[in-house]
């Protein structure tokens, strides 16, 4: 009989559920505003549906497909048609998840506008119950599909023992990879799909057609919307998913390692390492659901500042919680493998993996937040030019991967000196307890972005565009953060990943011991495949853009030159360049409203989608077969150096990419806001705001498309090699 | 009494220098020009010297505190100051082979622009024979040093038995730091001063002061073509020399452990093995003098068929010779380390290498080369802007890594697979036997790159521009491949001293089987932290090219406000602005003319050479530093991470950066020569070429600074990790 701890953990992910259901219904029942908001807001949130219709119908295959391997595979442990069951389970949870954060998340941006008009605080309790509801949405249904599978599994094999724990957790592992799949398709095929509409949008709509941003007239300019959610929101749901669900099945699986050990079993029946991180992601909903109630600010107030106590008092509650759960459910002292190991050991180790999370946040936020030194020398470079712009630009990627690295390498040594590999798996557990309240954070970013461009778009009164740029700027430092707290999520989850693939394949292989010898020239030559597969990776979907965006462009003409009302409503713009709609003649202006809502926007939002999901598919079978190949046909050595390549070289790209691309954003929006270099004063339309919109035009596919599919590159990659672990 | 054979190999070395002799004396004797060509090329060529005297005093100051520092620390295996000894004939030597082949290069592009006045056969054989001076100048240097140090110190220690080899080559392997710590200074000093001087008098000749290009009023423009020289010929035959040398010295180390084999001192006195790669250089001297003689074309002939031949010449002799030395030196077949090893193996040990380095030129020059696919995608994004031609150029340049990484770990993988560890060096030895014709072919290129400006400045008739672009064009190509070359060799270089290291810890360890097993953490953590070191040097390098311009554009500007005749010169130039000069007033002519000489060429040759050499010591100190941190704190096992680490990333980022900045500069060039797209066509001054020349900009450092200098790095700390391997 286990304990009955292991059915608080399903409650809590239930009490997650619960919580986005109120928050989505409370979000439904806020206005929307006036009849053009309203219109916006439902073309960008049926783009955003019809992307995921589209997406989902190639995933439905794509999952079908792995599943029926995974069943045929043969597998000595389990009954593979199992873990198939698990991997359907675990790309469905997925799937849903971004579903549910990115119908709230369409929904919430322009009531977020609405609110604004009201007061400040009003606008971010909105946009943040929005975001709340993509956090909570995540954790709760990564928290349920883990928990019922281990529950459901382990009734079918028991939990007697290590042996019967080893086949329950390598059908669970399934789940793991369903979420990765998933993650594989939002992040890198969203990614694709964003920045392929931006590019389209503005080349024809504003170069070629002469039509302002974010132009109803613009055929691409709803799915230039969409694709913010697509990247931001669903893209980071899934890439956060991934590592949460990654990070604590790893965890598990090297807990279930210490069964071996005498006397292990009088603790929670030998499942106590098991089940810790399950309990703690369980209380870090609650944690997280508690620390949503202290996000709020009054008018005038700094939202920032009301973020950041929400996400304090999470932390600080679950560091308390940590403490307190880790000394119960584990023995105070045990040794292992020689180590001698403590519970105050690994709570330790936790507590590198949440300071090292922070850390890496802040240091991003240094190289990439508006008006910090390394931006700054961004914008003076500018004053140069182009070329120069993007030499800074590139010089501060770079550098600003150091202290990042330092910080993952201190937390793995750190995490490893405290607790062994289960404290490197259990500080990427620590770190990411919290996702609940982070990714609310996260995805309140793009929210209130939407909801500064709705208010653009709708021509509301200027306090509301202030109240709205206002929650906007603290959205994109929160972006930032967010994405170093991806990358660094990434690099643990991925190393966790690698020590239980290490674990579960000298599990099945009794009395091997798996030594990935750098001496060894295949495991050298793996190492370099696979420090080589980031860049090939990168240049994939950078690539990828590129083409996306031309079948854009080519839909784009094709709609001005057949849709009569979009052509004759263009020709009478040109012909009133530069004046006022209302000093146009009645007739240009009538023609011009005739046109309004003929552009066949769900055209561009299918053309996108298909584009980027096509795209995704080499980059994508790369990340599946690679590993498959060098596991058969290399053995766990070759396999290993090859992770151990993608891994280093792929946090470093990440984290150059994502970096750079942040620094050159700023830069520009620095340059906008108005900026004096050496006595002269330079702003919008300036010299030094051209190199700056190139740099920014760079920085887009790094930062959003390249840069952070190389988290799912090497989470997934991992998630492979141990899913195949029990097989080579 | 050893072999007769070791006094056949100074002797090789003493040859290849006569030859150099010889052909430095008829270069010399070759005729100058006009009396305008004789005065730019004087000017070259004393700030070429400035260089080379500023950059020496320096050095020295820094290879003599090596030095102590070596001769004072605690060193068990050998008398410490015999190391230091070594390192400064290591450095001398690759000091000197410098010297020579920079001197010559400064007299042979004037002179090859002389010989193109008459044919184009006659050009090449000037410029040629200049390369061909740095080309032996490296090897005869390097080979003679080597081999001498070798004999010096093996009648001290004697060499009787492993344990007196191993000091020996412990001793002798100073040398090969010698030659890392030069280039390290050649290298990176070089790329930052040939592109400060390039920024510096770009932005305030062309752009303040409104003069054009290479004009001799721009008191940067000599600094400017010095660079070229310090960059291409002095700094390419560092990184050479280097890889040459350590790729020797290593291949003797891994041969000495051969030794304590049962009865393998029936053969040579057991150090066939150890002797093997000084014969094979020594014998790649002789081949390469041979391929030099079949280099000729005919007026109208295709320069790059002429290099051909003498590439393809040497390398089938080299083959042949291979073949016949190895046969005769090694036993047919032996056992080490329970690996069956044959001479026929060792043999195709060395295909692997010459294979890998010839293929990854090829891969290089398809994605570098006009015309290429690669380069034309770079040329058609150049339609849509700068922003997309930077996209694309990064793109080249991260696709352009996987052909060549995939070579790399074929040949690493093949040559182990044939002979073992032993394989991997003596790849290396392989690949780096022509270096003699090799380097020639790539000092060559900068050559007739001078030449063609020369030319230009010189304001010589259209037919003799046509010849040094014809040669100038080959060079472009053979630069491509030469730095193709040069990534590949510092890569199995590398690896070849990695194992060279561990073999050194083992032997003054005995019993101990160094094992950097990367599933321990220690070792994760330093390959995290040695792939993070490419990406800071390559930042740091990068940005020390923006500073180092700084300083130029200050002094250019000095000189414009402090020298009377230079201001008035410039004042006159203003006011005939677009009237040719003979259309000038007199009294603006005679201004014009007194100014001629009047700039300060030297006080900028200066400026370029104190900031590159100040703006190196950080980055400098960090290859240094950091190894040896990481071999005393953390054992080998933390510092083979960090080497797996810095070579597998290193290897990627020069790949990366080198072939983005050669697709940049190939793809301006096309455009520049016209190009059609889409019907429209487009030439200098158009658009797309704009957006091509801020590409080439952005290019420049990556691949003649940042990119170039990671060679460096990843042979240097390996060398360092070889040093210490003794004493950590």
């Amino acid at each position: 009989m286990v304990n009955s701890i292991i059915y608080f953990i399903p409650i809590a992910g239930v009490l997650a559920l619960l919580y986005t259901f109120f928050k989505t219904s409370w979000v439904s029942k806020q206005e929307i505003g006036t009849e053009r908001m309203e219109r916006i807001s439902k073309s960008i949130a049926s783009g955003a549906m019809a992307f995921l219709k589209a997406e989902y119908k190639v995933l439905s295959i794509f999952v079908l497909i792995v599943a029926l391997l995974l069943a045929f595979s043969a597998d000595p442990v389990t009954s593979s048609w199992m873990i198939s069951i698990s991997f359907i389970i675990g790309a469905l949870c997925s799937g849903l998840a971004g579903f549910i954060g990115m119908k709230v998340a369409t929904k919430a941006n322009v009531r977020t506008t609405h609110a604004a008009r009201t007061s400040l605080g009003k606008g971010l309790e909105v946009a943040f119950a929005g975001g709340s509801v993509m956090g909570l949405g995540v954790v709760g249904l990564g928290v349920l599909g883990l928990s019922i599978l281990f529950i459901v599994f382990s009734q079918l094999f028991g939990l007697e023992g290590a042996g019967a724990v080893n086949k329950v957790l390598a059908v669970v592992t399934g789940f793991s990879f369903g979420a990765s799949s998933i993650a594989l398709f939002a992040r890198v095929g969203g990614g694709i799909y964003t920045k392929a509409a931006d590019v389209g949008a503005d080349l024809v709509g504003k170069v070629e057609a002469g039509i302002p941003e974010d132009h109803p007239l613009n055929p691409a300019t709803i799915a230039d919307n969409v694709g913010d959610n697509v990247g931001d929101v669903a893209g980071m749901g899934a890439d956060l998913f991934e590592s949460y669900v990654g990070s604590i099945i790893s965890t598990m699986v090297l807990g279930a390692a210490f069964m071996t050990i005498p006397g292990w079993s009088d603790n929670f029946n030998g499942l106590s390492a098991v089940l810790l991180p399950l309990v703690l992601a369980g209380t870090g909903i609650l944690t997280s659901i508690l620390g949503t109630f202290f996000v709020r600010v009054k008018e005038g107030g700094n939202p920032q500042k009301a973020l950041n106590i929400g996400e304090f008092v999470s932390a600080f509650v679950m560091l308390v919680a940590s403490f307190v759960i880790i000394r119960w459910m584990l023995p105070a002292e045990w040794t292992f493998n020689g180590q001698a190991l403590t519970s105050l050991g690994v709570f330790w180790a936790t507590i590198f993996g949440l300071a090292a999370g922070l850390l890496i946040g802040l240091v991003t936020e240094h190289y990439t937040g508006t008006g910090t030194r390394p931006v700054w020398s961004i914008v003076k470079q500018s004053v140069t030019g182009s070329a120069t712009n993007i030499i800074a630009g590139v010089g501060v990627g770079m550098i600003s991967t150091a202290i990042p690295i330092v910080i993952i390498a201190t937390a793995i040594i750190g995490a490893y000196h405290f607790a062994g590999l289960y404290g490197i798996a259990i500080a990427a557990v620590g770190m990411l307890a919290n996702t609940g309240i982070q990714l609310a954070v996260d995805a309140y970013g793009p929210i209130s972005d939407n909801a500064g461009g709705i208010a653009e778009m709708s021509e509301l009164p200027s306090e509301v565009r202030e109240r709205t740029d206002k929650l906007d700027a603290v959205g994109n430092t929160t972006a930032a953060i967010g994405k170093g707290f991806a990358i660094g999520s990434a690099a643990l989850t991925a190393l966790a990943l690698f020590a239980a693939f290490i674990t579960a394949y000298e599990t099945v292989n009794p009395g091997v011991s798996v030594s990935i010898n750098i001496t060894n020239p295949f495991v050298m030559a793996s190492l370099f495949v696979g420090a080589m597969l980031p860049f090939l990776f990168s240049a994939l979907s950078m690539n990828a853009v590129g083409r996306a965006a031309m079948s854009m462009i080519e839909e784009v003409r094709r709609q001005f030159k057949d849709i009569p009302e979009l052509s004759k409503a263009l020709a009478a713009m040109n012909r009133n360049e530069g004046k006022k709609l209302k000093d146009w003649s009645t007739e240009d202006r009538l023609l011009f409203e005739a046109a309004d809502g003929k552009a066949e926007y769900e055209k561009c939002v299918a053309i996108s989608t298909t584009a980027s999901i096509r795209e995704m598919v080499v980059p994508g079978l790369l990340a599946v077969i690679v590993p498959v190949l060098f596991g058969f046909l290399g053995g766990p050595e070759m396999l290993g150096g090859l992770l151990a390549g993608v891994t280093s070289a792929g946090v470093l790209m990440a984290l150059f990419q994502s970096n750079a691309g942040g620094a050159w954003d700023n830069a520009k929006k620095m340059i906008e806001e108005g900026v004096t270099i050496d006595g002269v004063k330079y702003g919008k339309g300036s010299d030094p705001h051209k190199a700056g919109v190139v740099g920014d035009t760079v920085g887009d596919p790094f930062k959003d498309t390249s840069g952070p599919s190389l988290n799912i590159l090497i989470k997934l990659m991992s998630v492979v090699a141990l899913v195949i672990a029990t097989l080579i």
